[in-house]
C-alpha cells in the first residue's frame, strides 16, 4: 500500500492495467479494497478490484482483476494529506507483506513509498523503511540499498547523511561489509556468479595520490585490498566522475559509491523513471520504486507507474533467480 | 602546445585533419614546428606543418597545412616522459597564446592539457592552468570553470579540494560570486540574454528541510535569494540527484554545483568524450579539452581528438558571440 494519501494506490491500479503488455508476474496488493475500488472509479481506470482472503488465491484472481488482501480496518485517506490516523495501517501492510514473503506465500515484496514524517509522528522508531524491514526479518543492521536501472547498479555505502559527516562515517569495515552484502546479493538474486564491484573514490580524481584528500588511500584502498584477499572481485578506488559512461559501466556489475548523490546522480541522470531500489542483505527479495509519495499529484491521475512497473518486474526476476539458487541470468531485467 | 610529452601534439595534428568535416574555425598551434612535423610523420598522419612568423598569417596558411607559430627554442620531448627541461616552453606557449588573444590577434585560446607536476617541480607557483591565465589576464581570483557538453553545462563552486573540506569552504559569498561570473559568461559568451541558473544542494535531497544537513538552508538558500535580489534568474537549492535528467535540464542554462564530482559526474556520464572545459570570468575566450595529458598512450597514435575538436568548435562560437556583443545564439555549439 505505502502511504494511502500518496500516489501508491493509483500506481497499483495502473500496474495491473499494464500486466499484459509488460508480462508482469502476478501480484497482489495489501490495501483496503473499497478504497482502491473508489480510487479507480474516480480516475476512470476501469480496474476490477478483487478482494481476496489469502495470498494463495491471488494468482487465480489476477486475471479477473487486481487481487487485494484487506487490512484489519478500512483506510480513509485524503489524497495529498497524509495523516497519523492511517499510520497504523501503513505499518500493518508492511508487516503483513514481510510475513507473507518470509513464509513463502509471496515470492517477493514490493513497497510503495511511505511518508516518513507521519509514521515518526505516530511513534515509528526506525530511520526508514529498510531498517524496519531488517528488524521484521530479524537481521537489523545488515541491509544494503542498491539502485538499479538497465545498464547501471550502484550501492551507496553511506546513505541519508549530511555530506559533512560522510568522510568521518566511512570506515574500511563499513565499506567491506557493504561490499560483501552487495556481492552476495548480486550472486543470490541477480544470478551473477562472480560479481565485479567497482569502488568509487571519495575525493576528486579519487584523491590524486593523496593530494586531493587522504580517505581514498587510507580508508578505501585497504578495504578493496581486504575484499580482494577474501576472493571478492572488487577494484578501486576509481575517480567517480569517469565511472559511469557506457564503456566504464561494461567493466563492473555494481559500483560501490561513498555517498548518496555519488550513487544517485548517475542512476537518475541516465534513467530518471526506471530506477528501482533493491534491498540486499535481507532473507527476502524486496524492491521499491525510486521515488516518493508525490503528494502534490496524488489523486489527480497523472502519476507515472514506470518505476513501480520496473520494481515489480525486477522483483519477479530476482525471486526466480533466488529460487533457482542464484544461477539464472537476469535477462528479463536487462530488457525492462 | 600543452605538455609536449603528452597527447597534445597528436591531437593538434588530428584536429587539422578534421577541419573540413567539422567546419572548424581556422586555428594556429603554438609549438615547435619541427617537433610536430616529426610526430606527424612518425604517426603517418600526413599533415603538412606550415611554420608561420605571426598570428596574422595563420588564416592564409590554414588551408595549406597546420600553421605553427614557433617558440623561442626547439622542444625536445619523449612521449610519456614529461621533463622539467620543457617546462619553460610549456609556460611560454601559454603566455604567448594569452597575449595573442588579449591583443586580438587571436579570437580565442584553446589549451592542450599540461602536466602540473613537471611545472611545479620547475618552480611554477600557481595551483593550475586557470589561475595562471587569470594572472596573465590581470584578473586573479575571478575565474570560474564551466564544464560544457551538448545539453548540459555545469559550474562547480568548489573544485580541486578534498570532499571533507567542501562544507566549510562553501560560503554564500563564494556561491554568489561564482554564480555572477557564470551568469555574465553565459550572457557574453553563450549569447543567453537572461541565463537560468539551477543551484544544486550540498546534501542528499538538498538537506530535506535541514534533516539531512544544514548548509542547504543556511548557506545556499541565502545565496540564491541574494542572486535573485540582484536580478539573476537563479533558483534552488535543488536535490542534485534529480537535476540532470533530460526534463530537468531543459529548465536551466547551467547548473551551479557545490563540488567537483557533483558537477563532473553528470557531464561525463552523459557524454564522456565531448566535454569541454570553459573558463569564464577572463577577458578572453578560453576553452580546453576535458581530459589530461594521457601519458600512457602518448606517441602511439591512439589518442582521440574528440574533446579538443569540441573545444575548438566551442571556442569559435563563443568568440563570435562575444564579438557580436553576446547576442548571437550558440546554435553551432548545440550541434557539435
Amino acid at each position: 500500500m505505502g502511504e494511502p494519501a500518496g500516489i501508491g494506490g493509483e500506481l497499483s491500479l495502473r500496474a495491473w492495467q499494464a500486466r499484459k503488455d509488460l508480462k508482469l508476474p502476478p501480484f497482489l496488493v495489501i490495501d483496503d479494497p473499497d478504497r482502491l475500488d473508489a480510487l479507480g472509479r474516480s480516475l476512470d481506470l476501469n480496474v476490477p478490484v478483487v478482494p481476496i482472503e489469502a495470498a494463495a488465491s491471488a494468482s487465480d484472481a489476477f486475471e479477473r482483476g487486481l487481487p487485494v488482501l484487506p487490512l484489519d480496518a478500512a483506510v480513509k485517506a485524503e489524497p495529498g494529506r497524509p495523516s497519523t490516523a492511517t499510520a497504523g495501517a501503513v505499518l500493518e501492510a508492511i508487516r503483513l507483506a514481510t510475513k507473507l514473503t518470509l513464509n513463502g506465500d509471496a515470492a517477493a515484496m514490493v513497497t510503495n513509498p511511505i511518508h516518513k514524517k507521519v509514521l515518526l509522528d505516530a511513534g515509528f522508531a526506525h530511520p526508514g523503511h529498510t531498517e524496519f524491514l531488517a528488524e521484521l526479518c530479524g537481521c537489523p543492521g545488515m541491509s544494503v540499498m542498491m539502485l538499479a536501472t538497465p545498464g547501471l547498479r550502484t550501492v551507496p555505502v553511506t546513505v541519508h547523511q549530511p555530506l559533512a559527516e560522510v568522510p568521518a562515517t566511512l570506515t574500511s569495515a563499513l565499506i567491506v561489509e557493504t561490499a560483501r552484502t552487495a556481492a552476495r546479493g548480486l550472486q543470490q538474486q541477480f544470478g551473477i556468479a562472480r560479481p565485479r564491484l567497482a569502488v568509487a573514490g571519495l575525493n576528486p580524481h579519487a584523491g590524486e595520490d593523496g593530494k586531493l584528500g587522504a580517505e581514498d588511500g587510507l580508508v578505501i584502498a585497504p578495504a578493496v585490498a581486504s575484499l580482494q584477499a577474501e576472493g571478492i572481485d572488487a577494484f578501486g578506488p576509481l575517480a567517480a566522475d569517469s565511472l559511469f559512461h557506457p564503456a566504464a559501466r561494461r567493466g563492473y556489475d555494481a559500483a560501490l559509491c561513498m555517498y548518496h548523490d555519488q550513487a544517485l546522480i548517475p542512476v537518475k541522470t541516465l534513467d530518471f523513471e526506471h530506477g528501482v531500489n533493491v534491498t540486499l542483505g535481507l532473507p527476502i527479495v524486496r524492491t521499491s520504486p525510486d521515488h516518493g509519495t508525490a503528494l502534490d499529484i496524488a489523486g489527480k491521475g497523472h502519476a507515472s507507474p514506470v518505476s513501480l512497473l520496473a520494481a515489480i518486474t525486477l522483483a519477479g526476476t530476482l525471486a526466480a533467480n533466488k529460487q533457482a539458487g542464484g544461477t539464472e541470468e537476469t535477462a528479463v531485467y536487462d530488457h525492462v
